[in-house]
């Protein structure tokens, strides 16, 4: 088990989907910030369950508490800690998962790793952890914010077979928020929606594209050779539940192109050295270059249906697990903060770095 | 910079293009292993220019020497010191380089971050740092090997256009070693030779992709919630220079598939918990379980083009840098060991972190 | 800030005095333990205020609640988070303290590093953050007695002139807490609680030194060469509030010895090496040798006194401030748990290191 | 095995004593620092073995190799490889090391953890691995100078009986190198040699204790709760071989007196808040006060002795090692440089990790 991460913006996350709380550590936060615990919330309420008839209807407030780290509105540069108490539990929704491997998901490789696991709702493996991620990153966001300027922004690229076609530097928070697959691009957001609601009535699930941009980062961010700014990022998010892949930029198009057509050739543009195209994303060599950063994150369709599906108990006996219950549909419009929150801590972590080694910003 | 990987078995390294070496320090490999530097050596010269034709001219004939940490030829447990001289240095040929910054590569990325570079042959950006992952990978190899049974193994899938159909449990390391391109359908393999030639013969270059497997991994594998075993050897992979983005498994494909043709069932056979079909790529919820780990890194066609190309100088003022000397047309069959090493390298630290616990293997 | 500890069995805290809660996330505890939620209590018992008469006579109840990591009385292998509440907070009892800053305590530095600072009850530099530690440190002990069969037992050596002759080998934690001061001799036990109590009267303080054992330790634990046992129990123990210095075995004594008088002779025993004295208070090398390891803790007089101090404020005016209030006249007694959790989170932390490598107990 | 130390300033060391060579790699090292190589030889000639009466006669003359991280005399923000070759190297003399332990050494204990040893000379063991830490240091003291105004300054302070009084704000490099005992009092110092000299000539030998200062040191470093400036310093001194005891400031004396005699009153002193006394030694709460830091380091008598010693053989038979060749009869005038080291390599990572937080020099 290792659920810290990052370096010198650390966190320490924790908790099950029905043990009494989930919540995390922030060690390394700057002193003297005025918290907006609003935003924080904000973000949660993004994740939340609930939220739409495209989401799961498990009922959660996920309201956030404070127990440290910050004093009259203002972090200490002590260790931040902020839980959410879990409430929706309905263990006895979960039974027939006390015996049976559910396929695709991590029952049987937590059994495998620890010889025991809570079985219900997923234990830690539910995607009710990433509430602890939600939280840091939107502390990390407020960092990047008055920090150096930064900031990040997720949206839902493609669902299943919908995408939409998204200029990294073009398209705004409210129009991510205007609907609820979080789809800056309305007419493919309302095909979107009804995908998916099509796919709950089937009891089936969907997946799909997160497209995540990171703007006004300063050339310099990233520390070569191992933590090269997406490496960590691809590290930070393919962490989150239902990952299958992550490509920055040009990504695996890049193959189709050739060396001449793929390079960014750089020119002076107001004053600054920019790259005339942006098929490195933002980043060359592993530190950004001033540039949009911008990346993709593939989730698959979600692994919870409501068919009967071949599998095996814990006494390892092939057996049937009946699917029921509520269930997401589709994580892709939940998905859309918790990107955001990876990045964000990655960012942060690395920007502490930079300042640290004189490097950035001197 | 960040020069240091892994937890517990953790690497060091150092060296640029044009200093007087570079090496690894592992820290952290086991005692009393009879260490076979036969199979160190042998991984570099799968690294190493000039192999063939279709990779670059340079001649480095790339000798490991081991300082320390082993004794009588077995392992001391203590650090283990290896470097490569370098040799072929030709310092006159990157005279352009000293004012010009390359496009798509790091060298204006690294004067932005440091405010001072080794502008000779890429400096500590440059390929030539490798080495030192790939020393010690082979060190990781044969822990893995003879701890746990676990192979390492992986090929080129793609160059450009052309993609062999590989199944990740049905490739052997001859067939992979058998043709320079490193592909193990041999009329693929033909193709691809002609067409990374071409490229050359153009002063163009090509991307492709490289299948990496990892067979015989117990289940257990892997540390959630941050460094599941996807998310590390993400964070591995996309630390090695020209990669673009990695996949697992069903990878990018996944989106578009429903969760019920998704979902890998399980099933009992040979007496052991196995998934009928390997969607999950050997890991699921962040943890191996025990089929075949497979997944895909792209990389870009090389930087280096041989064309007259628009960049800016370290002066600020537009110019064109025009191509020359010796260059890698397409970084592919080079790329192989290299990935090899970072997974055998994320592979062995999980090894050994999990016996920590008292989790896997008990 | 670095509220974090530990490679392996790592901790992570976080709490002021005054803020919601203090607590302790535990990341890397074996799973499959029975938790002995008891044995945890009882050591905050020992540490909890108001215990004796020669104790602050602040009442806090100090009761540990679990919210994750652990399933039907077992540890799950995720991390475990405890949290005790803050409950007798007497703000207004601090606020001199809010614009003077008390000699020999952390509110002058804390505002020079952080340039804020919870001034109440002292914030994060509060003993109260050691509660943290004592519940981590009752898992690790639980974690070293059943995987290891190694017990942690210290005890109050001396108390400003009164010491006591105490050998590591022969006393017992029924002889530790059969008095208030924790002094394993009944007779300067007595003495000791006068000089205390007299302190108290007076408004003034008195420090001592902790002796610390570690019995059953198996040769082979710690690692060298910055990861010694003693380098890293050293760390553990230094950052303890109030401690001036430690030292491991003859200590600072073996300067008066020579180099023949000091060796440790080895000779075979039950058919084990062992050593014929102890002098190196059992690590060699920064290894265990199987001896019993023993080490001393000095602790400074508590800073807090009831009479009035010459001191700054905050707008840099010289002042005096007034003591008053509850405060411990000497932290010796509740110190004893503190040292030995931190000497019991430093072992567990070898001991799951020494795992990993295939080193210690292969 | 951990020979990796710091957080962002961080080295990575690795060598035995009759290896190949023995060295460091410097990963965080800022860029654009001038070098300066001679004053990193000068710390190395400080430790060199001959380089006097009082010292072992080997003759080892420690060039440091500079093979990466460097340009133009330059730091360039990578990895520093600096090495030291091994001449010196007579195997023979240690063949009754090969089979028998000797006493108070390290080869039984690296026998017990990793059922392998390199019994020449100690191996990894030896003292010789702190050339590594010397040539870091070296380093690390160049930063605190440019960077900060900090000077780390260390000398003998006693040799067994002989006890110096020293002002820690008051002596002088010049005064500390004016001897080959490196005491800055004179006359104690000549007793001190002719101390030395006499354990040698009876096959002998005698410990002592090293003050250490660090000076013009600002308000503020050091990173509570666990990572207090005392406690890193304890990890830093306590790794270096032969150490047996620290303390900071008042120390272990501070027991004998009460707290009101203690305390170290606050004033203002030339525009700045100032303690009046500095019995806390310049930290806080963990954290940099200002005033002159200062500790001292206890080191046992050399454990090599010249004389027959009972000891077990690896084949666990008791017999008596006969002691021969050259020794160090006292380690004090050598271990100068090394506590030097480790206080700057402890400082120069609390630099940083400072700069990073926004917190120290905000």
């Amino acid at each position: 088990m290792s659920s810290f991460f990052g370096r010198m913006f650390r966190i320490s996350t924790w908790g099950e989907s029905h043990g009494g709380a989930v919540g995390v550590v922030i060690d390394g936060c700057p002193p003297r910030m005025q918290l907006d615990l609003e935003a924080i919330q904000r973000d949660l309420d993004r994740r939340r369950p609930g939220q739409s008839k495209i989401t799961t209807q498990r009922r959660e407030s996920d309201e956030v508490q404070i127990l440290s780290g910050v004093f009259e509105g203002k972090t200490l540069g002590t260790p931040i800690l902020m839980l959410v108490q879990n409430t929706d539990a309905r263990p006895h929704a979960y039974d027939e998962m006390r015996d049976k491997f559910r396929p695709s998901h991590a029952d049987y490789t937590y059994m495998a790793k620890y010889g025991i696991r809570n079985w219900q709702g997923g234990g830690r493996s539910s995607a009710r952890e990433t509430i602890a991620r939600v939280a840091a990153g939107a502390v990390a966001k407020q960092l990047l914010r008055e920090w150096a300027g930064i900031e990040v922004l997720a949206c839902v690229e493609q669902i299943h077979h919908l995408k939409a076609e998204i200029d990294p530097d073009g398209f705004t928070s409210a129009q991510v928020e205007s609907n609820i697959v979080r789809c800056p691009v309305p007419a493919i957001a309302e095909e979107m929606v009804t995908e998916v609601d099509n796919a709950r009535r089937r009891g089936d699930s969907v997946g799909g594209i997160v497209l995540c941009t990171a703007r006004g980062v300063p050339a310099g961010l990233g520390d070569p050779v191992f933590d090269k700014l997406d490496a960590t990022l691809s590290h930070a998010c393919m962490s989150i539940p239902a990952t299958r892949g992550i490509e920055f930029g040009s990504g695996f198009s890049s193959i189709l192109m050739t060396g001449i057509e793929h390079n960014d050739a750089f020119e002076m543009r107001e004053g600054r050295i920019r790259t005339r195209t942006n098929r490195s994303g933002g980043i060359q060599g592993g530190i950004s270059n001033g540039e949009t950063i911008y990346f993709r994150v593939a989730f698959k369709p979600t692994a919870t249906v409501m068919v009967p599906q071949d599998t095996v108990s814990e006494a390892m006996e092939e057996t049937v697990l009946q699917g029921r219950g509520r269930h997401d549909p589709c994580v892709l419009p939940r998905a859309v903060p918790i990107v955001e929150a990876m990045t964000a801590l990655t960012l942060a972590d690395h920007l502490l770095i930079g300042r640290a080694g004189g490097q950035w910003g001197r």
